[in-house]
């Protein structure tokens, strides 16, 4: 026999059973929560064409993206290749049934995406994105992207996380900002440098303003806007005094106004800041832009992040179709919250009960009173090993669940079954009615 | 702007939103099933080596397999595939953690696989299979063959389908029943055609087995053999006048009687039959095999299948790992279902309520009361649309539910709210306590 290597392929997550359950359930909290503030399921096929994948990518996408070839149809080849993020499919799926979809159009998407990154620790190849998206034709009012925000936090508080922090940006405030510097022509430049503030020195980042041709004088005043952040008005209060000219931050002002509201409206004012540091990278948000961190852990770095995007369809349609989205990378968060010992496996037993007859005997009798436990909701599973020795059966029941019940002839007798708590060894009478 | 096709690839199956709540309905319900009967969920990376996957595969399997390419690390090439089935990453994955895992291990795997068929109606490239399956070490009891098959009748109940029957039959039979022919040599070919007997017509069937240059006594016998079915009394006593030698078939027949006893025991006698007929093609079953079919619609083929495998891990490992499996293809059965309108999606809306506030000063308090529904259950949107006419935003509503609320100055001030059904048009008051 030829030996074959068993592992999972690098950048996989492959996990065992209680720490899958675990990952389930985290999966599913998040999933419930955007059910509850109405977004609805979809699903994109994971293959899809190269065409519509790069319609709008570059650089590392385009270096990433995993590729498909079938065998059979070889003409297919580099044709068609694996989703990398929500996003495009989403805006493929908007335009193909935009006649048959109910807009502002609230959608999920829940799922494993594909980047061929190379190998690193806590990077996945394979990984679950948990993305929310409003979509609106022609306009989409900037309540949205409150409503976004919030459920995002809501998915996340279900976590049992240490204190989270929701930072807010907008993109006109940024672009109106170095705008009234003169340096429209720098946007993307000095946004980039502000995006990578936060990994590097402080010196760092003057020198790399420096390296644009930026005076002094506003290199200065680049590196005090990026670093206001509190309240609305503060923020605001703050930006007067590096302002000329306050009608280029107005709209980028305005619209953090009504987001603030918002979100103070829904009790949220300890939890998220104003902060003109938070810039994102990917260049298709126009308007408010988000990220959530663990207050006392930012090396961490993000935990979730997102924003308006006024033109999500642009490469495929001629319409509008502006929208504003949320994703939470589960895979890369559940690896980090693992690592940093912020979420426990401890007795997180996937099945509630295992019932073990001693014989076949009382192999029907157990199979009644498994079906009358899971008609009640329960997970139940019948230890069918009789040849075994009932020390080990226990044993293996502790391994999936806390309770067992062993049926021997004198219970079926009495028609009398008991409960054993396997970590406390308690027992307790089962009712069955 | 390049015009570039948003319709998914040939192959694929991408539903509308109120479609894809229904899939989802129905493939919750099977997970539940599932976990009731004590299975518990992995997940196998989709992507996995080549040698892997086709370690055991050949034929159709290897021609319909995806590859994949990476851009960056071209060295890769052809080196990684996407899974085609659920069973080969699974006895990978049995062998890799093998140390860490309880035996019997019941375990589900639910998700999609990829397989480039060539495009035809009703055939699907990327496809979700709903996978139950139980791994012993060395030895695993016959009985668990037919927990296999009650869980997933179960699960199937949840569907509200016409009647269905179970068909059972084990390989250890047919290979015997061959042998006590004395045609050893031809198990493979003979099973073939037993396989095949159902599409095609009688005459056929004979005319394949005399190409295999069987005697005509042992044509009668075999097509005797195949079209026995019944209980398996029924099956035992029709045996007996076919064959010479009973010992050949002892084993299957024995095997056959325990699960048939189990399956009765759990109410089921009406539900299945021994049916000498079923073989699957696959070649790694080794006893139980089964299909459940629509008993009027038998034309649309089996709805599950599955089987025993004494050696599920064979390629990667010297141990044995006996196992028993079953599975749903659901994204084929959900096709199915719909074409024959055994599913209906009348009425199935995802959100329970749509909030909506006449104006921006109503919004703080719809989200007040949105969170309340939430908090007890409820699937909530609220609809910030106020520069659209009323009617307009009922018909949106109208198309994600059957329940609006809308709140107006007056609502507010009075603390009265209305819930309005879209269907009947009927109202009621909303209890917030």
């Amino acid at each position: 026999m030829k030996k074959i290597n068993t592992a999972p392929l690098s950048g996989m997550q492959e996990l065992l059973p209680n720490t899958q359950a675990l990952f389930n359930k985290l999966k599913q909290n998040i999933v419930d929560t955007y059910h509850s503030y109405g977004f609805i399921d979809i699903e994109t096929p994971i293959i899809d064409r190269t065409e519509v994948l790069l319609a709008k990518a570059g650089g590392d996408t385009e270096k990433q993206i995993y590729k498909v070839i079938k065998t059979e149809e070889s003409q297919d080849a580099a044709d068609q290749a694996l989703r990398f993020d929500h996003t495009v499919p989403l805006s493929r799926y908007v335009v193909q049934h935009q006649n048959e979809l109910s807009f502002p159009f609230h959608v999920t998407q829940v799922g494993r995406n594909f980047r061929g990154e190379r190998a690193q620790k806590g990077r996945f190849r394979e990984f679950y994105q948990c993305d929310i998206d409003i979509i609106g034709r022609e306009k989409l009012p900037i309540s949205y992207d409150a409503k976004i925000i919030a459920c995002i936090y809501t998915a996340l508080s279900t976590f049992n996380l240490p204190k989270m922090r929701i930072r807010i940006n907008n993109r006109k405030l940024v672009s109106g900002f170095i705008k009234s510097l003169g340096l429209s022509r720098l946007i993307e430049q000095i946004s980039f440098v502000i995006d990578h503030a936060e990994k590097v020195s402080e010196e760092e980042t003057k020198k790399a303003l420096r390296e644009l041709n930026i005076s002094e004088e506003n290199v200065e005043k680049i590196f005090t806007f990026m670093h206001i952040h509190g309240d609305i008005d503060l923020v605001e209060k703050e930006l007067d005094m590096i302002l000329q000219n306050k009608s280029d931050v107005k709209e980028g002002l305005d619209e953090l106004r009504q987001v603030s509201e918002i979100l103070s409206a829904k009790q949220l004012s300890n939890v998220f800041e104003i902060d003109l540091m938070i810039v994102r990278g990917l260049d298709y948000y126009t308007g408010t832009v988000y990220e959530v961190f663990l207050d006392d852990y930012r090396h961490i770095g993000s935990i979730s992040g997102g924003g308006r995007y006024e033109n999500l369809c642009s490469n495929f349609s001629k319409q509008s179709f502006p929208g504003v989205g949320g994703s939470i990378g589960l895979t890369r968060l559940f690896y980090v919250l693992q690592e940093n010992q912020f979420i426990k496996e401890e007795a997180n037993f996937p099945i509630n009960f295992v019932i073990m007859p001693l014989s076949q005997n009382e192999l029907i009798k157990s199979f009644e009173i498994a079906d009358n436990l899971r008609n009640k909701g329960f997970t139940v599973d019948v230890d069918m090993g009789y040849d075994k020795k009932l020390g080990e059966r226990f044993k293996r029941a502790n391994t999936i669940s806390s309770q067992a019940i062993v049926i021997g002839e004198s219970e079926v007798e009495k028609n009398e079954f008991t409960i054993k708590n396997l970590v406390t060894g308690e027992t307790q009478t089962l009712e069955l009615a």
